[in-house]
């Protein structure tokens, strides 16, 4: 049986470590090849730590964020792409939907995360989705590139974005990540330039964990501590319902 | 390993037959104890061909429905309680919401089925849904009957309304009954006062299968040509988001 | 060919007045038999001036709201009952429910007016509009008092409350009033306790007049000066789309 | 008077005939002048069976794209414009838009029939809907090529998609087509290439048809059998509520 | 000047605490009179620990809870009523909602807060809302005991619910608490029975307060830590926007 | 301390009058800098009086346009740039978006108005409140013109449309305007072009007022007359619940 896949639409450099990279280790040791790809390196909207330096270039900014990015797809166990488009704005051409196209007929994911349809603070998240889910349509398409093999109908997640509430974004499917917290930390110490965040995604993780738990029921014999939560936008087929 | 059991909230006693006759049949076939409850025999509501063969009494109509609630349950598998509470409208005390809590702590679902929290056509429907949420979080409370085991968290799952849209409810999930449409269509032929409807829902499950199979994707081996859609109210807890 | 009527489901004694007084107006002068019910007069709630005037009493503060939603019924061409269920909390018995049945037997009515689904302002409000839909249903049901005609599926439409947008209401249809404003206006002028909006309800039928002419053209012939908005809940049927 | 007219804005050169094929039959027979536009061929995105014929080109696949189309409309009674923009992804440059703005401009449409605002499925769909939209609000504006006769403000419509609920689409205006529906059928099956929807849409209209009926009353003279459903984006402006 | 107050209506005798006891320590620091009305004691569905201590009745825990309730409030400055109505289900009568239009009559509140109107894990949460917001409408009313003060219009907030996303509810205001937090942190340590609280609302704090910092802006002078959220139900009426 | 100020980012030379006016002069008479933005004249959507008189031109009605708004922003006390980018439909460039964040960084507004984010009948509308909203979130990016003080997190508002309901914006903010309508008032006056509109927005300000006197309360020593409703779309920080 070939190898199972899954995919992450990133906007900046280090949003999938943030949002995803529960997923990521835990997939990874699962078996499953996991692909992300970075639409732009966040070098002006999100690096503002690097920016107070001083002597700082955009190009330096990049070079700076792809090492951490690199190091921390390492640790979780992913290969990155990085698109290079540009932050504040992303903006995504059709040429660059066609080499995400491309992906998605490459890796054949089983499933797909990125960030939420909606939110305020951030254009670029949404962007994001957006192509996530273009792309995934188009892939699927018989006359797209006749001749390759098409995409199926991934599963598409929105994984948590910072003010959850103002993205109208419900996570109805939590994620287990105990076991791989550990390396999701340690992922998450590679982004030097957002140190600030490492203990606000920690809470995060062990808020999810309890709410995991009460979802399963205090009397279930598992035990969850961490958790990641998503938004499943694409309806589930199964043979149970339990 | 004990016996794992589903529990169905049924507002009428045909309800759980035309909405969830597949899942009870698919899940029977798999080693689940199915438990029904019929909050009411929807004698006065939903038995008009009954009413018009003259001569009639609530009785009647009543043991009428009972008859063929009880043959349709025996063809699916499940144990049915009528609780007998009335129909347009229905009206639940909290003596009947204390017998409903007791059905849960006794059968210790490991999911529960009942109507759309909206239905703008009928009244009865979403008060189902209603209390069959409120039982369930009172059957989780540890100082309800101390003592006595509690409920954990069995996900809540709302079936197809018959005019979904106008009831906001959205399918997040498809149950495959392909293998179990012919037991179902059986117990949906139990129904002589309503065969208007027999064909209505077999061109549901119809239509539902062909989204339920676009949704894993043309490409997917698994060949599904009867559904049931469901939309679950409660968040997933998954170790993997395939 | 039978008379055609409508039926106006009022929470307390002056809502018709303000809230579709033009439509009273409107559909009689086209022919229709006009049937409000008040649940109850607003005698606690909405006669603030009475109050004020020192040495009431509750029977008294009904008395003249009686008085004055008489005059209005009489100026706009209705017949009025009054329920007297009390307000402030209004509250519905099953009793009165079923005599609200039994109305709509009788009226047998071609469409139904009652409140806004949601009102954060006014709980007797929302409640309105839950039982005038609550009773159409079980006056739709066979089994309910076998032998009357039952009623068919009459449009239900919520009129406009007093802050639209808190209240979630979108007004979906256009009422043309213009050529019966006078007449409203004058029963306006009967609710001497609540002086402070007939200014108010004028502007908002002529806020409503203009967004009327918006929503059918600048270049449409028809002129509209007053207007009443109504918020549609049931689906229209229709063999054109014009 | 002069000749009352329609028009349909169709992602797909396809799509008019499964969602709205019954409204143009109907409208016709009822003396309308029916215009189409279909902003591509859906050649990319929905014309697999073509596709999987190989010797495939695009052209190929676009002329008997156009050829299906143009017998079906021919069927329905509709004259067809194509603006042959391309699919997954559908683009539209404000040049494509102001041709649409000429054909409001001629057409002078009574009423407008596009896609769903919101589809996941297909990205086409929505766009369509949007510069359906957009393009209706220019030809209104008397600055838009001065002299030209403007567009009043013609009801809009959104046509079915097909996982509706996914769509947040909800029916509030149903179409009886019971008389066009052999019509309609025949149109059908022109589209020699998607056989397999034939009998879904089959489905479709024979759902719709007793949800209308439902929604008119059991009670109701008229038997409807087959309809269309239509959610109505603009508020309607009216002289009588029933 | 007379003193000016705020009110609370907490479904169980510990929600205050969690939830707005940043805002009573506050507030009645800044000079306000602070009233909690505690409806329940959580006696069965909030006290899992006290249960498992066995030799338990109703009596014992609700005594316990209203230590700890007692205590708390102390710390926090706070006067508490409890209503002792009973929990899973709560049930309120008119009777009971009548003592609490008496509260606000009497306490005169510059505003309320209460639970979410929404919470699918607690159905007494949302209908301590709803008494909470109709017993504000009927202490507005002048002939509901008439001769006594009526109440202005108090805004309404609702605190923070557990699973915020599941219970649609949207911090639109943030609360900085920072200079209060321990004596919020004192005031948690009372809830001995439910010690696993105590750093899962600690983390609420924190996160909230992140998100209170972010929304004045990174480069505001004013350092927050600690804050709470909280949705306004009702509009602000203000003469500067800033 | 520095001077504050605001901003408002029109989508038409008009609306920040109609809109905003009572804001902006309100604002100007407590010390605020105001500036405007106009991103187009609205030449060819909103200048229908003009066209009609004949021998029009683009460029006359952009001339016409211009100096309504000079002397309305005169009246108001406002700055106003035309970015003049067309209308119906406008369209926003990069390279505007980046005249407006230079905007910003130069005004560094303490609030920020603009439309609402959806408007059926207006679609350069919520394109305004878009680029408003990604303007701001590039100016506050350090990696944006490094060196440039960045802006933190000014509140946005979304003023009120025609159609409030359609559009859903609902006025969570009143804005007491009545010391200012005189000037608000006299601004309306300069658009000689659109004078049906004058009355309609003086009862807009009137409804507005009754509304926010009554959210205030009745027995508020407050008197509003009249005022502007607005949507805040930005959560509140704050110190005081009151």
């Amino acid at each position: 049986m070939a190898e199972k896949s899954m995919l992450v639409v990133s906007a900046h450099s280090a949003d999938f470590v943030w949002r995803a990279g529960g997923a990521i280790a835990l997939h990874k040791q699962n078996g499953y090849r996991v692909k992300v790809v970075c639409l732009s390196f966040g070098e002006r909207g999100e690096s503002a730590k690097l920016w107070r330096k001083g002597e700082m270039t955009v190009e330096k900014v990049k070079a700076a964020r792809r090492e951490e990015s690199e190091r921390a797809a390492d640790i979780l166990g992913a290969e990155v792409d990085f698109f290079d488009l540009g932050d504040y704005p992303l903006r995504v051409s059709d040429e660059a939907l066609m080499r995400l196209v491309d992906v998605y007929r490459e890796v054949q994911p089983a499933f797909v995360l990125s960030h939420s349809p909606k939110d305020p603070y951030n254009f670029d998240h949404p962007l994001a989705m957006h192509v996530a889910q273009e792309a995934r349509i188009i892939a699927q398409a018989e006359g797209h590139n006749p001749g390759q093999k098409i995409v199926g109908a991934p599963p598409v997640y929105a994984f948590e974005p910072h003010q959850t509430e103002q993205c109208e974004w419900i996570p109805n499917t939590f994620l287990d990540i105990t076991e791989v917290w550990d390396i999701k930390r340690r992922a998450i110490e590679c982004m030097a330039g957002q140190e600030h965040l490492w203990d606000y995604y920690t809470r995060v993780a062990l808020q999810r964990g309890v709410q995991a738990k009460r979802n399963i029921g205090i009397t279930a014999a598992l035990d969850i501590k961490y958790a990641e939560g998503y938004m499943r936008l694409t309806p589930a087929v199964t043979g149970d319902l339990a």
